[in-house]
């Protein structure tokens, strides 16, 4: 495959401070408002300067735009968010999740994954793991958000990947690693709640605090 | 632990495009000059903000900087990288790597680390997953870019793992991702070659190309 040196996008200008520190997971996407293949493009480029072992590049992309395809994968996307929460709690499809539950939010997903305009599908080819496909997607995610692109970091259920596969002609040797729908914001991006770093840092031994915590 | 919600610091000026754009990985780290602990809250910081699975925030880190444990550590890190390239292709401590080898570059990791100003390994507690932890890490790299901070995300082999975990007093249920050497370049940021993303994106379907391939 041909290699490019790409230069930095005009278009990527927002300081990185800002996009880091106000990206958040968007859930309701404008259903009605395309995204360009320009910048499809463009974030699909951001992907793939991120960090990979030994340049291997294993990272592959499905993109997702025909509306049809997105909504018949929206039942499967539906079924398989479903059926982690029946894993892990025992809930059946539908279940009224509690206020308190981090997952009552994320469950917009489930409903509204079928109306997004684009789905991205992440993929490594044999060769590849984890630690070079995530730092790609990280990329693309906060390139999308320097264009005012929201986006949520899901997964699926490992119960719908034969039919996912299957859906799109993927090869039985291609690892699955997140699913990413695209969409411009109903709402806003703004700050997260975070632990302090003062409580996930260990300095120099497991057992000792960074200098700023209290 | 206590939450927070952190305003984009001023120090990540840089245009996220060019961060990400010129991000390579930097092996040759200047030993004499430290990296100040606010710059390591800063890309510490960073990390925190990335994605993760219902906010759990799996990911934490060791910072290592005691100049003498990083010597030592270095030793596991060379053993490590050797027993790598040991189980892929034979090779023994030392061998001399083709020059057209991808790993001739990243050998000079396994020299160098033990000079390293600053080594940070990145580990998950329970309950996390690779897609809670490593785009924090991307944050990290792109973040610590932006501060002309060099860096590579490099990982371990199993064999010393042990060794490992005690020296630092790593808990057994921690799960550990990948080690990160910090410190200003002897050397340059700049491009990267990557495959084209015409490449190594499907359109809608595994077997169909995006718009701009030829």
């Amino acid at each position: 495959m041909k290699m490019a040196r790409l230069k930095p996008p005009a278009a990527l200008n927002m300081p990185i401070g800002e996009a880091m520190f106000s990206q958040r997971a968007i859930r309701r996407l404008d259903p009605d408002r395309a995204i360009s293949d320009g910048d499809l493009k463009l974030v699909l480029d951001a992907a793939s300067k991120a960090p990979n072992g030994g340049n291997v590049q294993p990272a592959r992309f499905l993109v997702i735009r025909d509306r049809q395809r997105i909504a018949e994968f929206g039942e499967l996307y539906y079924e398989a968010w479903w059926a982690k929460r029946k894993d892990a709690y025992g809930w059946e499809p539908g279940h009224d999740i509690p206020a308190e539950s981090p997952y009552r939010m994320a469950s917009l997903m489930a409903d509204e994954l079928r109306h997004a305009p684009v789905v991205i599908l992440s993929f490594g080819v044999p060769g590849g793991f984890a630690g070079s496909v995530f730092p790609g997607v990280q990329n693309l995610l906060l390139s999308a958000r320097a264009l005012g692109i929201g986006s949520v970091l899901t997964t699926l259920h490992p119960s719908v990947m034969d039919r996912v596969n299957g859906m799109f002609g993927v090869p039985s040797d291609v690892d699955f690693y997140c699913c990413i729908p695209l969409g411009y914001p109903r709402g806003n991006f703004g700050p997260t709640s975070r632990f302090e770093t003062a409580d996930t840092t260990h300095w120099d031994q497991w057992d000792a605090r960074p200098p700023w915590a209290e």
